[in-house]
């Protein structure tokens, strides 16, 4: 990875075994991601040589999470204006933005991150810089870290010497492009010094507790233990757990939070034990057109994400497996909205805010450009 | 089946495709159950030919639930009489029961039934009469049967043309000899044209409802949908779900239940949207001698239920596959307590009670033996 576009990284960017990495990143005119579909059984680096590349990887969730497709679709439009058949037809290039928006279309993300890259390599309907719109990409990466490491300090501040938090799916560093919303906080507390540990719901039916915060959580060297989305509630019962920090996939104006299924229960168990629930989300998330969680449209995603599970056998072959009765239906919403009224806080790179109008309409309007010294060089090693 | 010990049988008895079945049976000195560890994917009747049989088949969990593992066990000690090396020996017989015992050593209706079996075909330290142990087990067997079938009448009352109920784990026909509890008053509402549509928690990690649940409300031709744990709430949110019944494991002289881990979780929920929720269970899952919830012991079962899944592959080849990231722990509670404060009521054999000290007292004290006429042949089929 150059260095030409990091802002301001410090050490605590992201490992995998002894090495720090971006989910997604760009050099030249390709695309780089770390396979999401192959975590955590296998660790490869897929590289999008071309623009419809980069598209297709989005669409197979080989990138995943809020942030990092944000960065992935803003690499994707930069590397279409690079492309030599597009680089001097505008209309092209219009093509291609509603290509990768379609990729992901309920990805607010997306849409956002590849229209600033358009914008700025074209003026006047006239291709006007490609390198301009591959510099823009490369900013929203590094807008993106930086969001996700201002969370992580403001939240460690939840953090007493010793902690134990439950989380609900990825909102690590894999959702991001580094750092992460709900865990950014946990390697910061680390950082500190604070000890923490981290009961990880697995997250059925995609398993991505189990799969991806867990894998996280291993190689950044957090104690953690995996329990089925059902234990949450009997951990609180028990005294087990002292806070409770989850992602968010969209945030309305009144604090609502829509985000993976089961969430709702979690904060509801929450509240019933007196157990603090806080929500981790960058600005990208709040959805201030959005006036209360009831407008939140809510995906539901094919059956058979319940009636089937994949992994590797003892031999380590991927598999698909049946694990629900062949006769049956299943109904599968991938998000709940858990209301305003359920959550303690929610943790911004501004800081830690109220659920609540105001409060969030104040962070909206305050929010400074995060990364001012885009040229910055910083101390990041790679293995692509 | 032999007609000879079926009480006052109906047609409701559960079905598998065309036939009616019952979860355990004994006839001559075979004991014939079907092996829940092949549901739903293998349906296959597995025969005891001895003791020895019907204990290992206990163990490895081919029956299942506290009932049906109940009958069981009356059956084995029963089998016990009847094999020629033992049947003029009380001592090994004493051993038998001891065997038996050990089979589920926290199952307290194993225990219970075989020392009832025991003591009918032994006096004064001598055997007496191997068929009046034999006729014991049978009227063990039956018993639950009643039970469950009045379960299933004073439940119904629940039911109202058209009621959307959501249940957890397996508290089905599976679970008992026939008919079930959380399920049985489902079975009956349909009998009395009622149109009951069921939510199926999947219930990690054994995924009895995905797998068992909802293999029987298939074969009862029930409609219902298969859910991932995680999306109870969001349903009840929606206004989906009119009524929550489970079953329960073990009821505390107060009323708190301990149940399958989650049923906790979904109590919480329910009671947070105002839905009713109730738990069903039989005479013998009411345990007066425990004060409260809290002196129920909570099993902790192996992780790798966790971390790994089995089901056929699309060939139909029964795998186990990884689920979870390899580096992790799991914690694998497999029950939870649900607090007497967020039940509704507990449906008996007996009526619908308060989970209150004195009403289950009043419970336990009238309970009268339920099958009084245990020779009257019933119209049933069954394939062995």
């Amino acid at each position: 990875m150059s260095n030409s576009y990091l802002c301001s990284l410090k050490n605590q960017a992201m490992r995998v075994g002894d090495k720090h990495y971006h989910t997604v990143w760009m050099e030249g005119s390709r695309v780089y991601m770390i396979d999401q579909n192959l975590l955590p059984f296998r660790f490869i680096i897929y590289t999008a040589a071309t623009f419809g590349d980069t598209v297709q990887a989005i669409r197979d969730m080989k990138v995943r999470g809020a942030g990092a497709i944000g960065a992935a679709g803003g690499f994707a439009m930069a590397q279409a204006f690079l492309d030599l058949h597009t680089v001097t037809d505008p209309e092209k290039l219009a093509g291609a933005r509603e290509v990768i928006r379609d990729a992901r279309p309920t990805a607010a993300d997306l849409s956002a991150a590849t229209s600033r890259v358009y914008k700025k390599g074209i003026q006047g309907g006239k291709v006007i810089s490609p390198a301009a719109a591959v510099a823009e990409a490369q900013a929203i990466a590094l807008e993106n870290i930086e969001e996700a490491r201002k969370i992580g300090e403001y939240g460690s501040s939840l953090f007493g010497p010793e902690t134990r938090m439950l989380t609900h799916c990825n909102a690590g560093w894999l959702g991001f492009v580094d750092y992460g919303s709900a865990l950014s906080p946990v390697y910061h507390a680390k950082s500190q010094g604070k000890k923490v540990f981290v009961y990880v719901d697995e997250t059925r039916p995609r398993n991505q507790g189990a799969r991806l915060t867990a894998w996280e959580l291993t190689n950044e060297g957090i104690p953690h233990a995996i329990i089925a989305d059902n234990a949450s509630a009997m951990m609180m019962a028990s005294g087990k757990v002292d806070l409770v920090i989850t992602g968010a996939d969209r945030i309305a104006a009144n604090g609502d939070a829509a985000n993976k299924i089961g969430t709702l229960e979690k904060a509801i168990a929450a509240r019933y034990y007196n157990i603090p629930f806080y929500v981790a989300a960058p600005r990208s998330t709040f959805d201030p057109l959005c006036e209360d969680g009831s407008r939140i449209h809510i995906e539901y995603r094919d059956e058979d994400e319940v009636k089937y599970m994949t992994g590797p056998d003892s031999g380590g072959e991927i598999r698909s497996i049946r694990v629900a009765n062949p006769g049956s239906d299943a109904i599968n919403p991938a998000f709940d909205v858990t209301p305003a009224s359920l959550i303690t806080g929610i943790i911004t790179s501004g800081g830690i805010i109220k659920p609540a109008a105001n409060d969030i309409k104040k962070f909206l309007n305050k929010l400074k450009p995060i990364c001012q010294n885009r040229d910055a060089p910083g101390p990041r090693l790679t293995r692509t």
